[in-house]
């Protein structure tokens, strides 16, 4: 997995573990783009302050996925829903399907397409 | 869902996140059924000092149900597993497949399976 969507997936699946300042430094550091430097003035801490939050929360998020594994659960059931979809859409191109098989394949069609944004 | 089938799953997905000893004395209560004397005498602490720590766990575990919510999403996507599933025992017992469409049903199939062995 590429290391910024591993990130974000981090934080996506984890950060709700976190205090609220931990969020709002991390965010503004690694999503908002802002330096060390306007962090530190922005929260009234440190450079230094700010730099050991930053380590400690990408730190705590690692720590979460060792225990939890969440980001590499949900990498591989995207794979197997993408792989389940592939498998209708060649049901359905290289298929005669009758009207009540077209309808199945696209009921589980429905269901991995929710599935693949809610997961 | 079953508040005993709800409570395993809430230890299933986060009893990681415990430590040793609430893990040790969650487990003994609820899964070993002792009692809160032999517990107590068992970990050398108070009857109290054990019903306390099992307290204490049961609200953490439901916190970080709060916080990630993956015990009801193992549950909405173990119901669209399952529909998936059904879906294809009903392409299977209800059309006349050709070798192709069987074996990509039967792909699916596979897939469902084992997702939901390691959801």
């Amino acid at each position: 997995m590429d290391k910024i969507v591993e990130q974000t997936l981090l934080y996506d699946f984890y950060s709700e573990l976190l205090t609220k300042k931990q969020k709002k430094i991390y965010e503004d550091y690694f999503m908002n783009d802002l330096s060390l430097a306007e962090i530190s003035e922005q929260e009234g801490i440190s450079r230094q302050g700010v730099y050991d939050s930053i380590k400690r929360t990408t730190k705590l998020l690692g720590n979460y996925e060792e225990k939890l594994g969440l980001v590499k659960k949900f990498d591989k059931n995207t794979q197997r829903v993408n792989q389940i979809y592939k498998y209708t859409h060649s049901l359905i191109n290289e298929s005669e399907l009758d009207q009540k098989e077209l309808q199945d394949i696209k009921a589980i069609q429905e269901i991995v397409e929710t599935m693949l944004q809610e997961m």
